[in-house]
């Protein structure tokens, strides 16, 4: 699992910085580029194949989103980078696809990376729960335009796509500064959906420890922990781009945007705060574990000791009965055999209401 | 109890920003709106069932506070909104009850959001102590006007309505921003009772922790460590809320209003003081704990093996001499039997002082 | 114990702010109300009973110490307020004895807020040293007085008394400010008493460890970490409040006396890191009683499982001999007996060598 | 292994300031100086002997690369600050060894100094994964020259060499600074390839733990623990010398490769993040560690309990019916004996019946 | 060990402010006061008695050392504080010899102080390793002057000594405050010399931990970690001192010196980093620790386990054919010893080759 960390970065050692390499495991069949382009009156979306056909969308004045989905394809990035005039190392963050977020100023543009998540099964391993899996996701931001690229395209872009051609909300009549922040949104209210989904994982987990911990729980319990790590790696630096755009000052960027920008960044900061009290509970719950299995072999040893604390005198006195001494008086006593008994009942059960006496029983 | 931190916020995800949607859970049977308008001479107040009536309280320059009690019905929300010229992200963080406290500014009010503890008892667990509930207030503040909306109408404002209405202390006299501070002040003073309840409940689990731990009393330091991080979640943003509320610039609080509101920022860092020394406490208690249980499995390993190692070479020995052979010259002298005991007997009493010397007696 | 932290807080919840109700418990039988009036050549001092008595010594020039043992008396509090126009805020605060440690500014005189810390033999509990137990000492510091207010009259300021009789070092030859400091210097330094009593105690825990620990040893860890963390909350916020009486700049405070409350500021930081110190060794020192006590446990299971591992197959053998099979030729042998005698002798040293190899013995 | 963190230091202590004494244990054969000359246009290699060749070099406009494998000759260190106008204690930095990564300003010149790592088999210890080798690379950036300065030759500047030849990239095009980006740049993507290895061993180290924990498995999270506080110890100062680089004004550093720059301080960042997140993923593995002991304890308990608490009742009953006591009429029934199995084999059942209902089997 | 930290402070708790009283334990036999007066071309060093031969030197230009083995002589502290007009606080900070590492300005000069670390045997206790000792020395530092005091004369400052009597390095061409640098230097210097011998200490401990761990290995791993705890105390001020002098503004410290003070600057944060490494291995060391008991026990565990569960069965066995029931078929049967034993033998291999299955053998 730790290799959802570092993916296959060290390929790239060694080569010239700016060398455009895909790095990253994540291909869809074929790249496929929509073009939505927009004012407040009119909407038009289209799937193109030629990159040069997008040189009309950019230098017309109405809003243009640009989705990409599929950055393998290492020709289509570069011949974009060429018409947008996007800086080499762009490229290669846009096709190296374990940045953590971050937001770059560059002249005329900004470049934004993100990370979404999203559940998947887990295969061939023990029922841990779902995975949390995470693709990148690189905006640029220009004057009218906006450029998304994905990994592979999912469909949370989907309900924005839907009020634009519908004019639904404000977002026709706004800039492409507000789509990008539509975009950051919809990116953000996900992690709203899968840290429920762990929540609902962590309480039925919390259920399971005080009723019943076994081993598994404790590799549940490992699993979330990591899950925890992975994204709260993301969504520090989430909040720190967000910051950023908050502050930031080239123009790009509306103030009336801001006031909605600014409220994705309470967004993010609800999920750090999210985040770290899951990892406090998590933690807790690792220590009730640990005392749980404590308490267990305790009782365990209690039945062992109560077990062996009564029988073993007993068993001594049918031993010392047992030997074969020529002259041992009480052998021949009438009564010697049912008095016995009666020593070790009261034996029994003196040693029974002691250990009852010490909250053992 | 995880999801008390996130509450279906996957409901809105995918919806335009903005959009005015109720996620909560406490509906009160009716939305309940009472308006209070006073200066230094008169006091009116009044319950209201049609929001247009607010617009000439708006406007006349006495101060005004609408208490709104529940916010699960949209359509009043927006008419709120739209006669106060409330931004529509506020209507929605309104309609969205599980904010952490934030502040923001806007043109002519300010919106504050805060979360309102009290304690309720908790059904179907085994008696774990009171769970803690929360409820977001939200407070808008205007220049001659406080909109309060509480999710489920509690009596926490009640004292400051007895205090207008009988013009006690200095509230008639001030102004609007005085009336916010009244307000935030009281739900301040809340934590205070919930944190005295809480820390006789940590007193006395420290006294049976240290008299007498069990699993159960496990749990309960389980659930009260749950409670702080709950607890703590809610205390530092608020802390952030009324620093920014000091240094506010707006004009919309006055001089000596800020002197009350040190006071406040003072008692809510008294509040998180308290609540990190609860945390620490509670994780002393948990070492204490996990020690008491090791300390016990101790006792109980000493028990067994006293027992164990006293009999063990006796019952050997009450072996040897029930053996068959022809040939054992032990079993036919006269004094064999006697002396046999007298050795198990000195065997007993070498070990027991062997034991004590060992401090496990 | 935590309701140290916390003290009758919520009885306040509710009343309009400012209002003027005692909350504490150390009540001293009379209010006591001493005036010290002093200027390089002459001191008088004179204790009052009517706060009017004291407006002839606001007005005059020399340096004027009013000191007041007892603070649950409301009245004399107000009309202390009147006379000196206090605002009732600070007022509120004297009264209510569980401040953390702050500093306000007000028009012509600063408010400060100290804890004062003595050691209290602990009731009715096993002998785990000393209880640190505070009070609440309030400073009020005009141009030309200084008005302190403790809980119960101690005797932490009876030196500086002496030394203004004795006119011993420079204190009667500077203002107020260097009173002020004076008295704050003999509340920081008694933080050095207690923490060389605490370290103390600290040192024979340790010894007591590595020695010989018990179940007791625990619970004074215990009692200890928690007078750490209650010390800890009244010294870190003490810093802040002379950091800002550095910083101050009011013209109360001279530029000769800030050098002396430097000083203070570096002993107050070398309180601040003993105390983390403290801290840091006895959570070293838990760790060892949890090492020790799993040490121990080793040991016992050893004492068993050797006594267990030699005798069990022993009896085993003795076991099988005393069988009654008609058909059993070892039961005839002439050299049977002694011959199993050896066997079971050579298994025992057999065993006694294995463990001594294995270095459980 | 710790002391890869203090080598050797105290060897120098007591000497003044400034003396050149080689500390350090890497020493090639022989020192090797290579100078690589080049603008746009032409490209000269070329290996040195005598120091004084390169001042030629330092007065040319071309930007001249000097790098030096080797630094334990003490008297061409010294040579080549003297032509190179060095400050002395730039000169003993070089010379010792264990320098933590630093940038230093200099009249005239920027000073680096960069820990490089690479993994060397770990010999003579049980296989426990390859051990971090950290070499210090010292870059001195003036003008229109680089001097870089290894312990002992790497391969790591082979790649820029060979772009250089080629002319491959922008290098040839850009100055001094570009070539010391290029360089640092090649130091820093090594992090990756050194993190992705053990990233690799921490998930196989995971696997192990999660399936068949040993003593072993201990031993080896406690080296890759270490490894992980050994990179750290480098990472964090490396990320502080490029937020300088990059706030740099002496004007060494153009526009254009600080845009560069930004690029590392990202990847860095990225390897801090990972860091850490390894170091948080190990220390829950250590937990999961400790309770795999602890449940395993448990198992090998419940076995001796399961065995004992069954059988030792047996043998007590077994014992009572070999004694020898002349009055026991059990002995002498008919049916006596396998109506006693008939009870042992009950008993047995029943206690089956009893651990399985406590789900210890 | 813990009374290192607050040395008798509480003696002078309630004396006024400034009063010089000594407060430490480190006596030499008497005062030793040492002057070293040079400039580039002579050097002139001399042992006087009297402080008012210190004036002479005062006033000249060259620039003076003056060194005072001892400083519980209060009289002499007093008179030298005369002599150069020293604020009567520094006189009693040079005396109270427990201050944590500060500077302070004053007019005219700058005081500071540090504290210095030598190794010496622990006497009495077994063998846990040298105990760190630390010793005050005081600097203040003139235009023309540096000042030392020492508790008690050690030999650190040899060197320096030497170096000027031999003119050799830059020291007798520069000026008092490189003089002052070169001090610090060498106690800084130091640090590197404990650090290096602790590492070896941990080095060594952390084979022994991995070998062969015994309960003394928990005392060594404890003393190291309150050695750390106390070396960290006095290095994170120290690093605060230099920080300080690095922005001294006082004209006191040229910018050629300020130079060499980053170079010890670096060297702190170093020290500083190696501290926290090593406290963050000793922690590590304790899992491992506290893990190797655990394991121990698991085998100590096994061994009772397989003894009991082989041979308990088998015991049984033996005790039914002990009994004495008249009718007890198998008793007479031929072959029913032989027998017997083969089932017993079976029995045995069968748990044999299960506890190997479970890799418990």
């Amino acid at each position: 699992m730790s290799n959802r960390f570092v993916k296959r970065a060290s390929e790239k050692s060694g080569l010239p910085p700016g060398t455009i390499v895909h790095v990253g495991d994540k291909r869809t069949e074929a790249v496929k580029i929509t073009v939505i382009d927009y004012d407040k009156d009119h909407c038009q979306m289209k799937e193109i194949t030629d990159v040069e056909e997008l040189l009309s969308f950019r230098d017309n004045p109405t809003v243009t989103w640009i989705n990409i989905d599929g950055v393998h394809d290492v020709t289509i990035i570069e011949r974009l980078g060429r018409s947008f005039s996007i800086h080499p190392l762009v490229l290669e963050d846009i096709l190296h696809t374990t940045q953590r977020p971050k937001i770059e100023d560059f002249e005329g543009y900004i470049y934004i990376v993100l990370q979404m998540f999203y559940l998947s099964d887990r295969k061939g391993e023990h029922d841990a729960g779902p995975e949390v899996i995470s693709e990148q996701v690189s905006l640029i931001l220009g004057p009218n335009f906006v450029i998304s690229l994905q990994e592979a395209g999912g469909d949370t872009f989907d309900p924005i796509r839907m009020r634009l051609k519908a004019s639904k909300g404000r977002i026709r009549e706004m800039g492409a500064d507000y789509l990008a922040y539509a975009l950051i949104d919809s990116i953000v209210d996900n992690y709203f959906v899968i840290l429920e989904k762990l929540g609902e994982l962590i309480e039925m987990l919390e259920d399971e420890l005080l009723a019943d911990p076994g081993p598994d729980t404790l590799e549940k319990l490992h699993v979330l922990r990591n899950e925890m790590i992975f994204l709260r790696k993301s969504a520090w630096p989430l909040r720190e781009v967000l910051n950023r755009l908050l502050r930031e000052e080239s123009g790009l960027i509306s103030r009336t945007t801001q006031i909605y920008i600014k409220d994705i960044y309470d967004h993010i900061i609800q999920v750090i705060d999210t985040i770290e009290t899951y990892r406090d509970m998590l933690s807790g719950m690792l220590d009730i574990y640990l005392s749980s299995i404590s308490n267990r072999m305790n009782e365990v040893m209690k039945v062992l000791t109560i077990i062996a604390t009564i029988f073993i005198p007993l068993t001594f006195l049918a031993g010392v009965y047992g030997m074969n001494f020529r002259y041992m008086p009480e052998l021949s006593w009438k009564w010697g055999y049912p008095f016995l008994w009666l020593i070790m009942i009261t034996i029994g059960i003196t040693m029974f209401f002691y250990f009852r006496k010490k909250k053992w029983l």
